[in-house]
């Protein structure tokens, strides 16, 4: 019944869109979804599933993989094609945490150009998307750490981190924007980015197959493991950087995001495994400061660097990094000390007069003065290191001098017990009371300013 | 020419303190030596030094060992008998750090009489004194840690703190004084001081002897291997406890003076080698306080609790000892901060007036202005991983609320680097100005109060 041809059209539209051929769809039970929104924010039901997925990059990733996994149980994996694949998996390694990432998403360094066109072509053959795209995801995870607008948040689960945000599809608009115009004017990252597929075919298959292929005649063998099962490797261990280094490990300078520092994931991921560090002073070329961490990437670009190939290598000043591991762990000692027992603060006692402890220690309170803090020794006279004689002795006294050098000079942690013992101040008895007063004096004031 | 026989004798007896014959002795060389001084208060010279010996115990310490050394080259060691004088190792040796270490030297347990006897006997065995002379002398030590009163202090040298203390003679004098009442009432105690020589003889020879040779047949096996060297060995392993755990390790609870942690300490003295907690928390039946920590003492003395003989197991409270813990890193934190440049103080900018700021910015200068405080940002502008564009935009203008999230929420890292940049302070900006203001203010008092 439509009354013209543009009606129809539109009518045709909509019965493509609703496949049940309704055309004022009403969903019968829960929530009214706004058919505009993006199905990433659309709940995964056993309807749409299917549609969460993005099947490219789960081919990629996921299925090709498999095929090469399966079909090498009927090809003979031979020795040079095995040390080869090693090797090609450091390169294109390499590419991605030499390139991609402390190059173009950090700029710790620059890079001559030779050096820049080794770096793209061993980057592409990861297989990780093209160093453009990668740099502008990987700056708004460094942007917006652990947010919602970081690409590939631990928050949303360590295999969303590592794998879950290539499969499934992204709201492109979720992710934090970030300013890449210093990518744009790379012509080496424009140009790997406008010919990515071909890149990508050229770098992760043809030559790895073609080089073992005609070096050892090992085509197949070549194709399979330097190619497809060495892509599946490198994938692997750099997406650790994401899920691993958010999850595992220490965070010696700021412990407010999840960035952590573990061997392990160092081991895995050619020394990015430092990534408390690396999130914290993102513009390093280094990941691991020490020297006997393992950082093969910082090697590798120190080495670039004697070759003259890279140079402006990055450093945070030293001073500025170790104020970092400082105030980190004054952090935790501080949340340390609040978890602790540091006996009656002195305002919460009560002011007793110097007469009232004398006369209080003659009447059987086993009550001694030190530092105009009057403590109840009672619980410890037997159980005193020094003897009972000594610590009786100064009951109903002040034992300030001999406690504290007089005639023996007690260790902190005598000092600390002391604190634990405490009853009362001593009116007048030092500064302290003339605080204590003070406070007492102004608590209208001190309940208000709270 | 004496004119009478007592002047004869003093005579006689003047000439043989002075071997040379001379009445009126006086040197001709160097300091005037008080004669009545003790001989360990006399410098060693080639004259002398064998006065300095105290040839009893090197002939316990030194010779005998050394005896027994030689001769084991020609007497067979037969298996049952090294694991006997292993056995027996073990046993003495918590003769001492069970028995004269733990229950008598420092009364962190007490133990019913059995016990007690089983202690006294198997110290005896490890020739180190009697319990009452080694928990007098360790009293003084650990009252008077690394003084001249500490009869061991390793501040005269390893060495010194670990034979040479016995080896060498000293002045009783020079030893501080310790109350050891306790020792005096306690009859074990003193049973074995009086007959010290008997129980020696017997439990560190004549026992180990005969056990040998009446169940293996082997006498002189069990005399040089299970009685001398057995000594030697124990002997070394407890004097570690003196040198060896006042020179290597950490010191988590207190580095005022020389006791360290170190396993390598716990596993040559049956776990006495976490010093430093136990200089700090002598009273504590435990060295290691913690389950992974290598102290067979502590577990013996928990096991004879199980059966009965061991009651009143001192702990100090958790609390205490973590207080202690924190204080000692809260104070490694502070010498480090002190290291660390933190700024230029703020007492020591000069104040500068909004207009000011706003035109020498518009002159050249690359000044932000955040939280009160202006930042010359210059050299930095190049380098800012946030890009030039935004940190320029912020040139002149007061970028308190864009750098601390308004556009990006910087890193911990970035507030001390911007600390690093600090050029002058705002007039009237906020608090610190005020508070700053007041600071100059006061100059003269301020420098008064110094
Ligand atoms: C009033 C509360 C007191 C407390 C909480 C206390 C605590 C302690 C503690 C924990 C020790 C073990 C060693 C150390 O940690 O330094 C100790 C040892 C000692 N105390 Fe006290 N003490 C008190 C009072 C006194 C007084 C008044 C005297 C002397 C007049 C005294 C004399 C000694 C001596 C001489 C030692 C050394 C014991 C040794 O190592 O041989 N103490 N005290
Ligand atoms: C005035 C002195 C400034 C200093 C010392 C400074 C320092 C830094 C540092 C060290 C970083 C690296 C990441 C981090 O440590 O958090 C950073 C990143 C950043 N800064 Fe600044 N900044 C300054 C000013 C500004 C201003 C005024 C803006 C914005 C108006 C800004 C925007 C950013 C942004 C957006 C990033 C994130 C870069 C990324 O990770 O992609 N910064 N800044
Ligand atoms: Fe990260
Ligand atoms: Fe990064
Ligand atoms: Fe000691
Ligand atoms: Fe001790």
């Amino acid at each position: 019944m439509a009354s013209s041809s543009s009606d129809a059209k539109a009518a045709a539209i909509q019965a493509e869109a609703f496949p049940d051929g309704t055309t004022d769809f009403v969903p019968l039970r829960g929530k009214k979804y706004d058919l505009r929104k993006h199905i990433a924010d659309q709940p995964i039901t056993a309807a749409n599933w299917y549609k969460h997925v993005n099947w490219l990059n789960t081919t990629f990733i996921i299925f090709v993989p498999l095929v090469g996994l399966i079909s090498s149980y009927w090809i003979p994996m031979r020795t040079p094609t095995a040390i080869f694949a090693v090797a090609y998996y450091y390169f294109a390694g390499l590419g991605i945490t030499a390139g991609y990432h402390r190059l173009w998403a950090h700029t710790s360094y620059k890079a001559a150009l030779p050096l820049k066109i080794f770096l793209a072509a061993a980057g592409a053959a990861a297989v990780e998307g093209s160093a453009r795209w990668w740099s502008r995801d990987h700056r708004a995870h460094h942007r917006y750490t652990d947010t919602e607008k970081d690409p590939y948040s631990v928050r949303k689960g360590l295999l969303y981190s590592h794998i879950g945000w290539m499969v499934m599809k992204q709201n492109p608009k979720r992710i934090g924007r970030t300013d890449i115009t210093d990518l744009n004017e790379d012509p080496v990252v424009v140009w790997q980015h406008r010919h990515y597929l071909k890149s990508v075919i050229t770098m992760a298959l043809i030559v790895p197959t073609a080089f073992c292929g005609l070096m050892f005649n090992d085509w197949l063998g070549g194709f399979v493991y330097a190619g497809i099962l060495r892509i599946f490797f490198i994938q692997q261990a750099t997406f650790c950087v994401n899920s691993l280094a958010h999850w595992l490990g220490d965070q010696p300078f700021d412990d407010r995001n999840s960035p952590r520092d573990h061997v392990i994931t160092a081991f895995v991921t050619l020394g990015e495994g430092y990534h408390n560090f690396h999130h914290e002073f993102p513009s390093d070329f280094r990941n691991a400061i020490e020297w006997w961490q393992y950082d093969p990437t910082k090697w590798f670009i120190w080495t670039m660097k004697q070759l003259g190939l890279a140079y402006d290598l990055k450093k945070f000043p030293h001073n500025e990094i170790e104020k970092g591991r400082l105030q980190q762990l004054q952090k935790k000692l501080d949340q340390k000390r609040s978890t602790l027992d540091w006996g009656i603060p002195l305002e919460n006692l009560p002011v007793v007069s110097w007469d009232d402890f004398v006369s209080e220690s003659k009447n059987g309170k086993a009550w001694v003065a030190i530092a105009g803090v009057i403590h109840d020794v009672g619980n410890f006279i037997a159980d005193h290191p020094g003897g009972k004689g000594l610590i009786s002795a100064a009951v109903g006294k002040d034992a300030t001098a001999i406690f504290n050098g007089g005639v023996y000079d007690h260790s902190n942690a005598a000092h600390n017990l002391l604190s634990t013992m405490r009853v009362g101040v001593l009116r007048g008895g030092c500064e302290v009371e003339i605080w204590k007063r003070a406070q007492s004096e102004n608590k209208d004031v001190a309940t208000v300013n709270d």
